[in-house]
């Protein structure tokens, strides 16, 4: 709970500068700095074939030794195969690869299935000479058939064989566990942690990650696939609740359609090649690398939120002064996932009576008398009294919808609990996308 | 829960019976039965300049004598002040009318809003000669913005003046509610109750409503704006008691867009006029009048999706063997309610999973390895096992997709609980419809 209020305060600041970071660091930086620039790892991606499109649909990160390793998962009732083993082989805390292909879910296809992700880990230890149970594995695409084991059997040494450091290695992993994206989503964040003797500078830590996810976006628990590595020496357990705080900040408050997704897995390999002093529980060390986690995960969400399918803007929903936590992530999900709100950010269309409605929908408790809103920093609604804006309020109002990027603030002046969730707009280019993904 | 299960039991068949009865008995006796078929009851309906199309915008029911009232309100925590004033005054159990205005919805007004909503009653009681107590009121239409009072007090007496019985004022009334709606919604039924005399062959109890809803459509405990008269003997209590019966398996089992909205409300009047034995708890003539009545409700339901906000197609989600109602309802909520599956619908993409998959996140217990899914009278997936279909059933599949009505059946053999949804496809109609509502 204290680690969420800290999140929860850091969030709106954090988010910002996301924004800024997904736009300088992370597409500029993040050309030289990627996977692999925290030491200890590899990565390659190839094309096996699964796709018709011809687009790389099978990557590979590989750690030089047992890395420290921690998982996020769906909690989609209904979950792929590759989630069940996934989870079955990350409860040793350690791990050594991961393998993911894109194009086919391996979702809702029975024992088979399950058959078909153990021998993807199979395939993957022979190639990286490894134990099965220390590769980690994630497919992502269509929910239904059968993965296409010819073509994976194949391709695993063939991408196994291209492992390698760098920004093209990197680059190229990014892009092969893409689906419906239409850009590589990637973050890089260093940061300074004490070292094995007392009185150094410290040691650099990286932590770099790529996520892929466009469609089927309203995460809890975990989000569409996103693979993060970094130096730091971590146990195991700890890498876990650093890994919960992160992302319970950052893709567990994003929404692109409200449909979690039955495939969402979030994980994390730590090498502890930086040779920073082991990381304890509650430590000013410990908080700094949670921060700088956050980060990333932050990064890669909002760059999940910007290339949402169909999107064309993204919006920010400030909830402020809810009863409690989950109160303020339930009106936060309530109106990102409002296709009443999404819409009318589409259209410009200052249509704010929209997100007091989603607000008083979601379960939460809400006061009406007491709510405030704020468009930007135009305020529309004050006590729950309609503000009657003049001529050039109305025209500040308009200007500010037109942007691509939007923040609402709703204040509800019952609590002290705050949550900041992204959204992106409901498009025409959405329905396109999605009215015939198999057909 | 009896009652529950009972309706849930018929359900099925009704809505089935709904679709012919919008396609007959809606659509063409109720050009002679309306709101005026029941005894004691007058209808008008007027323009009074609220909306910029000219569209008639004011619709007034009025009761000859004082009737039996009851209504069910929107669960949104952010309520338009009509719904505050329709609840206080059908709190004694009786009224004589009801006054509605769409174009502006009166929510969000503040204290002005509240005073707007009394004054209503107040004009519309002086019109019609009763207390404003007696008056129950409704607005439909854009949130945020005050009621323009004036028109609306020049417009009540204006209409009131209009009151008539038959096929004529019904159609207005019918329309005078309407917003983005295409169509006006009516719905009639009639059922024989026995009279006051012993041996005698009954009494034909007449039961109709208007309703209007096309977005901002997932009504929960109630629904959009639903006006229901009858000449049934009901005491207030048990009046109560049939619309909730009525509603749970009606309106609240219907979504356009999961979005909840601050006014829903479904109100019926009983005037008692029919002369049938006073209508007892339990009784069998009581169990035939919420037969009945759940019909009216249900076609109306039914009507609200045919003619939600760009939607082409209807579908139907029967959930079967749900560990209990609670669950079978979180169930057909989350499918009738996923973007993915309306857009699946929208281009006749039979791209199953998306259905497996918001049950899976519905929160309710599923088992993957038990579920199957029929689409039409094509099974897909049986014991979670996805069925490989031939080239004869893949074509069948294909042509039940294509048509403008499909149902999707869900046993998740893990209990006995029924629920059927209706919802519609997702278009870009939608969007634009809704991406400059107020603009």
């Amino acid at each position: 709970m204290i680690a969420e209020t800290r999140l929860t305060r850091c969030v709106a600041a954090a988010i910002r500068y996301n924004i800024d970071m997904a736009r300088t660091s992370t597409t500029r930086k993040t050309t030289q700095r990627g996977l692999t620039t925290p030491r200890g790892f590899r990565a390659a991606a190839g094309t096996c074939g699964i796709k018709p499109s011809g687009h790389p649909d099978l990557a590979l990160i590989v750690a030089d030794k047992p890395c420290a390793a921690a998982g996020m998962f769906t909690t989609n009732k209904v979950v792929g195969a590759p989630v069940t083993i996934s989870k079955r082989h990350i409860r040793s805390g350690t791990a050594r690869a991961i393998i993911c292909n894109s194009g086919v879910s391996n979702v809702c296809t029975g024992k088979q299935g399950i058959q078909d992700a153990i021998d993807m880990c199979r395939h993957t230890a022979a190639a990286v000479e490894c134990e099965p149970g220390d590769v980690l594995v994630c497919s992502t695409g269509v929910i239904g058939p059968l993965l296409p084991m010819d073509k994976i059997r194949r391709g695993i040494p063939a991408v196994a064989n291209r492992l390698a450091r760098g920004s093209r290695a990197d680059r190229a992993a990014a892009r092969g566990i893409l689906t419906t994206d239409l850009t590589p989503k990637t973050a890089y964040k260093g940061v300074r942690l004490g070292g094995l003797r007392a009185g150094a500078s410290g040691k650099l830590v990286h932590i770099a990650g790529i996520a892929k996810g466009s469609g089927m976006i309203a995460p809890n628990m975990a989000t569409m696939l996103a693979f993060i590595t970094t130096d730091a020496a971590i146990a195991p357990a700890l890498l876990k609740t650093a890994l919960r705080e992160a992302t319970t900040a950052s893709f567990n408050r994003i929404s692109v359609d409200t449909d979690t997704s039955t495939s969402d897995s979030v994980l994390i390999l730590a090498s502890g090649e930086a040779r920073n002093r082991k990381l304890a529980a509650n430590s000013a060390d410990y908080h700094k690398f949670v921060d700088a986690l956050t980060e990333v995960c932050q990064s890669l969400a909002y760059q999940i939120i910007k290339d949402g399918e169909g999107a064309t803007k993204v919006f920010r929903v400030e909830v402020r002064g809810a009863r409690n936590i989950k109160d303020a992530d339930l009106i936060g999900r309530a109106v990102v996932g409002s296709p009443l709100v999404k819409t009318a950010v589409h259209g410009s269309d200052p249509n704010w009576g929209r997100i007091l409605a989603a607000a008083g929908r979601s379960g939460a408790h809400v006061n009406p008398d007491k709510a405030c809103l704020t468009i930007g920093d135009q305020p529309v609604l004050e006590a729950g009294q309609p503000l009657v804006l003049n001529i050039t309020q109305q025209r500040k109002l308009a200007r500010i919808m037109k942007r691509r990027e939007i923040t609402f603030t709703l204040n509800l002046h019952i609590g002290k609990a705050d949550a900041d969730w992204l959204g992106c707009d409901l498009s025409k280019q959405y329905v396109t996308i999605n009215a015939d993904y198999t057909t």
